[in-house]
């Protein structure tokens, strides 16, 4: 790999074991035998930019300052490539690659694409879970939508769960976060769901004991981010 | 946390496996409840630097370029702390700290700072675990010299089982890596060592199994260094 090779920019901390969860997917996911095979990675993780559901439902401080300037950073630096993994924060991508001029792979579109993509004729609908301001920025619904995918979303009870679920993961409470999350999950399998979105980066943390068992079922997108940004990084480097 | 929060620089990606292991442990070991009672923190993981051990040992390209390169980054972006975890890279430490003007968390110093300070009067020595390159640098043997702490290192044979489990991890074969490095360690503690250290940030890797049982035998300077800066960190906010 040349000094030139591509530099891929993680912008990140929402929240920091989320960004670690994904750098740890990002070098698993990489076809590697030494360091020098490895990608060359920038990470900017700002765990004070303001809370994203604040930012989506009103009522708080404006995140999107200090995203910018995170993306900013990592444009300097050279990034050709940038990875966000925060769904939430994908309500201000739109406006981060149009105001910096960087390419972001975009994790809920890869995702959907992924769902299309999967043999699902005899599944369920894919049960759509997350926090409360993502699920309301509709950002999965009208990917989902798109490529015709049915889905359903939590209950209010449900959605109560899933926030606990992903405030105790941001506390370092992982078994509490499992336990509670887990629950969520079995209950819409139970109701006949096929597939489970974990659409929160901390959900796939709270469930890590079932997605090494390799289930299926449940839908990692960090996981799937993870391998967008080696499949593009590839592509760039042949390019 | 204000906007002018210290930042916490990581010189990483050596290997990049280690980073992340670093990154997760300084996440878990920073007192938080929510995203924002967490760190700042930029990474440059450039896994392009020459190998550290050709660097130390002679023969190879020069790693000092790319090193002072990221460390000037992490300083133009702020860093008012940096941890750089790999031991063989602390070979440049001094180096890069008078290059740079930056503040190094030496993880070799508070390592054998917290060996010194542990209670092992009845322990046998400590088997010094670490990629060849390491322990011909000597780094580890001077601080442990340093601090009166009698040490054994491994002989030839154990030497090349060590390289292969560290060359495991490279290659993320984890079984295979930790096979081999419990076998080593097992047999310095049936020869009488009390504490093995793992002075290769890829060896808390491979025995992150016997880690997680809390064996206070076994030291981590990967752990180490992330309670070290927690502490500079918390340090620098009261500042």
């Amino acid at each position: 790999m040349s000094e030139t090779a591509p530099l891929v920019g993680i912008l990140g901390g929402m929240g920091p074991a989320a960004t670690a969860d994904f750098y740890r997917k990002l070098i698993e996911r990489t076809p590697a035998t030494r360091d020098q095979d490895h990608l060359r990675v920038a990470i900017w993780a700002d765990p004070t930019v303001p809370d994203r559901a604040r930012g989506i439902l009103g009522g708080g401080a404006d995140p999107y300052p200090k995203l910018l300037d995170g993306a900013a950073k990592l444009r300097d630096l050279g990034a050709s490539i940038v990875a966000m993994p925060c769904n939430s924060a994908h309500a201000f991508l739109t406006r981060l690659a149009q105001d910096t001029g960087l390419h972001f792979v975009d994790m809920v579109r890869e995702t959907a694409h992924e769902l299309a993509d999967q043999p699902h004729a005899d599944a369920g609908p894919v049960a759509l879970l997350g926090a409360r301001a993502l699920i309301a920025s509709g950002l999965y619904q009208r990917q989902l939508t798109e490529h015709r995918i049915e889905f359903v979303t939590p209950a209010e009870d449900e959605q109560a769960a899933l926030d606990l679920a992903i405030r105790h993961v941001k506390e370092g409470n992982f078994t509490a976060a499992s336990r509670v999350a887990a629950g969520v999950a079995e209950g819409f399998l139970e109701r006949g769901a096929g597939r489970v979105l974990l659409a929160c980066t901390e959900l796939p943390i709270a469930l890590s004991d079932v997605l090494a068992t390799g289930d299926p079922r449940f839908i990692d997108p960090t996981d799937v981010l993870a391998r967008a940004v080696v499949r593009e990084f590839s592509t760039a480097r042949r390019g």
